[in-house]
């Protein structure tokens, strides 16, 4: 199996699973959501999967709606690093958020992530757009879009060089001379700009990674300059191929002006499964969890993504015409519901469901073989790099996957039968970094004095 | 055994052991500071010594002298969630700043470590004195003494604020209501301080013991009135056991000033141990462990807790004259070492040796019978909890601590056999906190209008 044709899957790991309704379903445990051993569980049920990875959303505030559902809860790298102790190849991607922490801090708590599990941790860089967040780190309101996003280029960069203070052979450790580091390979990094100070170097020598896959997943034109100029590897929304095809050509397009090539950016699109052993089978489980979930909880959710009162929105009219992309906000989940929406002729209450009550990405459901298929079919377009996969309830959802869709795509031949390499950039194909040597650091380049 | 007779010991677990010197012992391994099975190991170890838990002081800068020997590397709750993943019953109890840190993430970072762990964790809070730290985190100094205690006073009240904001039974999860938290018994904190605006609640469950373990290091007089307002532990410097009364006597009056009995805080000195069958024995080991330490390496830590430069220092001649307490810094590691220099009439040479090459804290050198007799006395005082341990190599003398020393300390019957309890808690005989009702949150106080 060459490196072109190995599909590769992710794990969004949602608490209970994707629908809001996950909780309630008979085999969940509601509890779950807090309980570390969970997801350990769930971690091994990928790897043996063979997933490439799984990944954990995070948010710094109690928020969604605690009253109906779980949410993310337990700080996701203490999570990966309790499941890195009890599993042996899966990647471990965490969110953290550029807004809401300093750059040392993060640049060090995954560096030692990486180094605790043996090469196989991801920063999923996010800025945090919700107001309820802001009011826990002393703003009275969200920083400005932009400003984000400033701060968030500025804060990867940062981060990427304290990852590359350490060159890989400083540790010398020679008992018998008393020399411990190579001090003359361990790098400030200097680093001054308009959001951040940072003298560094790390203290932590360098990741097994060199770096840990930096991973990103908003879709806003700020959001994807920062993927193209950032990430190995984005979490995208895409309802349709086409809408993915788009996508890709966007982000490569963006990506060149970085001087990077159309295959150094992985792109995993959202897909919600839901998995039955016929397709009327999958019909009724996608009917039961459904009928689950309240409604006033996807209305709220969906007038949040729109920005709008819940009380404005009629669940058996369409949408109201007009509606204004926020200028914050997340702006991607926004234009999939009004393309949803619109393509579909949809009420608002057939909108809320095609988005599985909420969830904003697209959700399919079948039979194992219909899945395949799918998978298959956008994956040989050339524009998906893989799934970011996102069972409707977990454990029976991904159990499902795990026995009955991996193994087709295996028969296939665009899956792993088993892990080739030890590390996330193995698993990705995506080569170890050379440590970049920060432009401070540089002889000043010669310069014609006619300026 | 009953509450009162039992001894607290707690290991600190300094990378390769406390000596400088460590690192090059025959067994050592170079690079064990960075491989967290090298954690998980040690533990075990200090678990089947039945320790009431295992401490990582921390860092945020590499400073000392990596060229000389090995430092904390790994972010600590990273390294103390893997542990957790790999023992049943050790506390485990982390250092973080509360001057480079958002006391939402603190809080929610050692309440999902509680949770992971099945209520074994514990905060060491520190307000990271040292210049090098400050320019991580955008600072060109360091913040002043005062400053810094005053927003960790504050960063204290924020995070427990924080763990008490969930009630107990706040998680319904009841399937075939749909309700999951009954959102009434989660609290807003509404914190305006003058450091920290802080709404909450926190997105985390109460965590396991309620609250976890604080911890606090510091012995000047704002360290200890932050201890006797916060604490719930602390590490202390003691260099003999007058010392350590004074401590207590001191350390007790400024609690009652809050209101709290004189066991409401657990007190440990720090002790370096140094093990042989013989005293002989223990005494050569010494001498290797210190003519293995580098002396330009002893000079220069001397020379920062003096806040001198090294040259000003004479190897083989007394401390200069009036030395004067630096405003800032590490005041209780100042007032050990001038304390030593002057009852021992020491040379420079003789006090670095003294400190064990720089550690600042008292040593024993010693049969396990004498140094069970030792800890035994002090016990015995009612001025210490316990001991927190600092063995002169890890691996080997922690081993002779727990194979030798512990079963001393259990034949007196000052030492538990086995964990009577599950929680850090449980362990130090502290009972878990009721919720504290914000005072924003309380009706408010009828006052006289006369003021």
């Amino acid at each position: 199996m060459s490196a072109q044709k190995q599909l590769h899957l992710n794990l969004n790991f949602l608490n209970a699973g994707t629908f809001a309704s996950a909780w309630r379903w008979p085999a969940s445990t509601p509890s779950a959501f807090a309980d570390v051993q969970y997801y350990v569980r769930t971690a091994q049920l990928a790897e043996r999967g063979t997933f490439d990875s799984i990944f954990l959303a995070d948010f710094p505030a109690l928020s969604d709606r605690p009253d109906y559902r779980p949410f993310q809860s337990l700080e996701p790298t203490i999570v990966l690093a309790t499941i890195a102790a009890a599993t042996r190849h899966i990647g471990l991607i965490a969110t953290a958020s550029s807004t809401y922490n300093e750059p040392y801090n993060i640049a060090r708590r995954f560096a030692s992530l990486d180094h605790a599990s043996g090469g196989r941790a991801g920063l999923n860089i996010v800025t945090t757009a919700d107001p309820v967040s802001a009011r826990n780190f002393g703003l009275k309101e969200r920083l400005p879009h932009r400003i984000r996003y400033e701060r968030a280029a500025e804060f990867a960069d940062v981060v990427k060089a304290l990852w590359d203070s350490w060159e890989d052979d400083a540790l010398v450790g020679d008992k018998a001379s008393a020399r411990f580091v190579d001090t003359s390979r361990v790098h400030a990094i200097d680093h001054e700009g308009p959001h951040f100070s940072v003298a560094g170097p790390l203290n932590v020598p360098r990741p097994p990674q060199g770096r840990p896959v930096v991973v990103q997943a908003g879709g806003s034109d700020d959001g994807k300059d920062f993927a193209a100029a950032h990430a190995d590897a984005v979490f995208s929304v895409a309802h349709s191929l086409p809408d993915a095809i788009d996508y890709a050509r966007d982000l490569r397009a963006r990506a060149a002006v970085y001087g990077r090539g159309p295959d150094d950016i992985r792109i995993f699109p959202g897909l919600v499964t839901v998995i039955g052993g016929t397709e009327a089978e999958a019909r009724r489980r996608e009917e039961e969890l459904w009928e689950l979930v309240p409604i006033e909880y996807g209305l709220g959710r969906l007038a949040g993504i729109l920005q709008v009162d819940p009380a404005s929105l009629d669940l058996d009219k369409p949408l109201p015409a007009n509606l204004a992309l926020p200028v914050d906000g997340m702006q991607t989940f926004f234009r999939g519901a009004l393309t949803l929406a619109e393509r579909g002729n949809l009420t608002v209450r057939q909108l809320i469901r095609a988005q599985g009550g909420g969830t904003g990405h697209r959700i399919i459901v079948g039979t194992p073989e219909q899945i395949a298929d799918n998978i298959a079919e956008w994956f040989a377009s050339g524009a998906v790099a893989g799934f970011n996969v996102m069972p409707d309830v977990i454990a029976t959802g991904l159990e499902a996957f795990v026995d009955h869709v991996v193994p087709l795509l295996r028969r296939r031949g665009i899956f792993r039968e088993s892990y080739e390499g030890t590390t996330l950039r193995d698993h990705l194909g995506l080569a170890r970094p050379e440590r970049r040597v920060p432009v401070a650091a540089r002889p000043a380049p010669l310069r014609s004095a006619a300026r």
